[in-house]
């Protein structure tokens, strides 16, 4: 918990309250040494600060991302989904994955490098990019990983796992920069050309070689999120961005791009994120994820207080495009009816879904799942492990079960749906 | 500047670098005591830190709102719109504007009442809103009084002004909540209601009259903002949302809602936020912000800093529905062009325009024109005093002129154009 200014305690004072001083300022200190959020009996007898230069959560609201005990600088934190509304996630709660940590680059001496097939091989300046036309587009990001604890893993299917522990490597942001359509006519990119490098500027000089088709299609280098300048852990001062392709394709903190007529085979793109199949071939370069949803609302920790109106309250998204539907099943996954989706629906985003339902204390099997515009379905447990195979747990989009039993306590059931 | 942590020690010193003790963690010693922000001359010899709770700017960038020297607890702070990309504001850079300060407010013992011509007078948790159908909307807030210093005070037309100086009590969020609609048809609203009084919990106990068209079109109360919590300044717990509706009329930190067959007249309403007209006549009740238009790149205090191409960049907005186009003029207002907007454009919302042109020295008068789905256009700035009179400077919406010089500085060029 943040220690924070909740009152001056002159105004208090004005007001003709009074307080042991231990309840002022910081708050009073709990059982455990934090710090106590607190506030007046009658706010409107309390005349309170004025506006600020740099506004700041209530004390009441410690949102925080999950991160497993003894994450190292090759980790990751989850962003807690099912604490937030709608479908941008605040920058400080945007999820993490970093191969070396989280580099700190000046932008004042910052370059992005263009070359290899092109007529004229060219450094850009952040002030340089940032004069080329601008593009914005508000669109997911999500780990090529994320969710790979509902695939039969070793150590099993969890229970009392959390929407964002489970798939909270996903996190949806309105990005700023520039195509790199335009970019490349600058550079003058060869009509040969049909793969490019990226490469980061972090430790682990991250690598992916990217299909042109992408790069000519929807791809960016993006200097901005959410409004101001990315943050480091997304890549500052610059990353690319490549709509609904898995993470980390999105190279942070890109320092370079190699114009190429074949991939480069990147010990990340050999290593890593690549699928083994069931018939034993590797499939690689599986960049689009597929369309999925999850519950957030009516899932672990959550517990049921009382019979009567629940709403089922989730996110869909597919990197094939927009959502076109989202069925909801409270009878694990025999009868489906649609949900109702949240405007905007845009291309490669996630699209909030609700479904209301009346519950009267029965066990019920209540899951999601998503159609993009592509026709394209999001699977049930046996259905994805037959077509990605066991020996992967990339791109582990399967429907999310939960269940709620009698007593309103809800767990994650895909063991159920597995058996 | 804040302070910053900005590397692991321990881990420069594993990478074998040395740096004098004064360069890591905090930074440097500045000139005036500040903190220094410092970055390793190549970031991919030195291991980051690893992922984080909860993510922090970069140390070399400090976004603040803009607050006038003295600024009391009634009192405002600016967005900086000139920095910002895209639509959303990030949460602690939306602007603020209270009359009495900002209330804290604990979310346990919060409670809202629903009253008047009611069949059932009810009070609602802020767990109970939460267990309603939710809604969310992406849209502005704007403050009656923005954009004010663009009129013909007695102080007259500035010249160095940036874009959130003028026109920053600005902002947009993504807000979600509870369509209000729904909970009156919860309390059973009577049919006779016509207005509907909304009232703050802070020290000024903010009062204002809504029309109940309004209350059952769109109005919604909200308790997230961006995906997390709505923010003490944005009224945490909970806020009225009237989409297009000028800002004080949303009424922050709510705690009663009173249905009746009458406006309430109360002081909020007639000391302030009616305008006076040309002609000795007061308009009250003027809700609906006019459409209007800001260029926020290509504007004091950018200097252009060489010849060629030039993106004026900014956004439009309007009360009124969805902006349906911009146009663009770089000759004070004779020659208009159409400029590009940026998907998505939503109701009520801001939307990016853009809009290049060759800049060869000269100097020019450029300007940028809304003009909303209502088929209303924002006006000139003679126009715009004739039809509101020079009795009042709410709702200033007229055209912002803006000159670059021969030399590349720019300045806010009002004065010109009221010439």
């Amino acid at each position: 918990m943040k220690d924070f200014p909740l009152l001056d305690r002159r105004e208090v004072l004005k007001a003709g309250l009074r307080f042991s001083t231990a309840t002022l300022g910081m708050g009073a200190a709990g059982a455990f040494g934090q710090s106590v959020p607190f506030a007046p009996p009658d706010s409107t007898k309390v005349l309170g600060p004025p506006p600020s230069a740099l506004g700041q959560r209530s004390p009441f609201e410690t949102p925080q991302k999950f991160l497993r005990p003894g994450t190292a600088a090759a980790g990751a934190s989850f962003t807690p989904l099912e604490i937030l509304h709608g479908i941008i996630t605040p920058a400080d709660l945007h999820f993490e994955r970093h191969h070396a940590g989280i580099p700190v680059i000046d932008p004042g001496s910052f370059e992005l490098m263009i070359h290899g097939l092109v007529d004229r091989p060219m450094k850009f300046t952040l002030n340089d990019l940032k004069r080329f036309p601008a593009t914005s587009k508000i669109c997911f990001i999500e780990c090529s990983g994320n969710g790979r604890q509902a695939a039969s893993l070793p150590d099993g299917l969890p229970e009392d796992i959390t929407p964002g522990q489970l798939d909270g490597l996903f996190s949806v942001s309105e990005w700023t920069g520039v195509k790199l359509s335009t970019l490349l006519d600058e550079v003058g990119a060869s009509r040969r050309a049909t793969w490019m490098l990226a490469e980061g500027q972090d430790a682990a000089v991250m690598g992916r070689s990217i299909p042109m088709r992408k790069v000519l299609d929807d791809a960016m280098v993006v200097y901005a999120q959410n409004g101001e300048a990315i943050r480091p852990e997304q890549g500052y001062p610059l990353r690319l961005l490549l709509p609904g392709w898995e993470g980390n394709a999105n190279v942070k903190w890109l320092r370079r791009l190699e114009i190429s007529d074949a991939p480069f085979m990147m010990r990340d793109e050999t290593s890593k994120y690549t699928d083994a199949m069931a018939d034993g071939r590797m499939r690689m370069f599986t960049f689009e994820m597929a369309p999925k949803s999850l519950i957030t609302n009516l899932s672990y920790p959550y517990v049921m207080q009382r019979k009567g109106f629940h709403e089922i309250r989730g996110i869909a998204w597919s990197g094939g495009g927009k959502i076109a539907r989202v069925d909801i099943s409270l009878d694990g996954g025999r009868n489906w009816a649609r949900a109702a989706l949240q405007e905007p629906v845009l291309d490669k985003c996630a699209t909030c879904f609700r479904y209301g339902f009346d519950w009267q204390g029965e066990e019920r099997i209540i899951m999601s799942r998503a159609t993009d515009e592509q026709c394209n379905t999001q699977l049930g447990y046996v259905d994805n492990e037959a077509n990605r195979g066991p020996g992967t747990s990339y791109h582990n989009s399967a429907i999310r079960p939960w269940k709620i039993h009698a007593d309103g306590h809800i767990t994650f059931a895909m063991k159920e749906v597995a058996a």
